[in-house]
């Protein structure tokens, strides 16, 4: 089945996959417009997706001079139950909200309290993204 | 370990994870530029990436237009080894050898000898993607 709506995120057989273990890869674009692709754990919260990187990364360059971005997720647990969305990246979010939420992804993904990876001069930025599209197979 | 170069997919470490049956998450451009990310099934020969879909599909489409594409792939064995390749699809190979091409990616994938998802009046096309970089994160 193949379906497409900016609302489906609403959907719960697609909050599910989204509040699962599973990573999402996110594109994003690098300044000479070609596409960039690396995996990543996710959030969603009521209606955008969230990510969580730390500031200056090709992502968050990226994301900051071109908003546009695309994720694809697929269900670990049925690799054929997959979701892609076209979005907007409309909201940045940096300081404690953001260095709580990466612990929050890392209580998620590797079951630990305090994220393990900080490096002594990391901030953290959540990336607020909002679908245009959401299309999924199953 | 990051290591960043696009002679590395030579490193057997690299091919292993795109000959496993791990999903590959390829992005391409819209009309607008803007990024579209898909899971697909994925092969390797000696220095490309080959990725074979439907003639017509967008992102077949996408890649016709402007043959900048990313691709992003994780070892489902132990999901915190990953490749991230930029690159460029180089030539699109259609007729017998594209046909027999997707049989052989299901026979990978889903063990059948005959890919049983064609329909009627579709036309398979190989992608040859060169990379331009290769960046692991293992």
């Amino acid at each position: 089945m193949e379906n497409q709506s900016k609302d489906r995120l609403s959907d719960p057989s697609i909050r599910r996959i989204f509040e699962n273990k599973n990573f999402v890869f996110m594109s994003s674009l690098m300044e000479d417009g070609s596409p960039q692709v690396t995996p990543t754990w996710v959030d969603i919260e009521d209606n955008n997706i969230l990510i969580n990187t730390a500031i200056g990364r090709v992502k968050h360059r990226n994301i900051t001079r071109d908003p546009r971005v695309a994720l694809a997720i697929v269900d670990m647990n049925n690799p054929y139950n997959m979701v892609s969305i076209r979005g907007k990246v409309i909201d940045q979010v940096t300081g404690d909200e953001a260095e709580k939420h990466i612990d929050k992804m890392a209580k998620k993904y590797i079951g630990k309290d305090k994220y393990p990876y900080r490096t002594y001069d990391e901030k953290r930025v959540i990336l607020k993204i909002a679908p245009i599209s959401v299309f999924q197979i199953k």
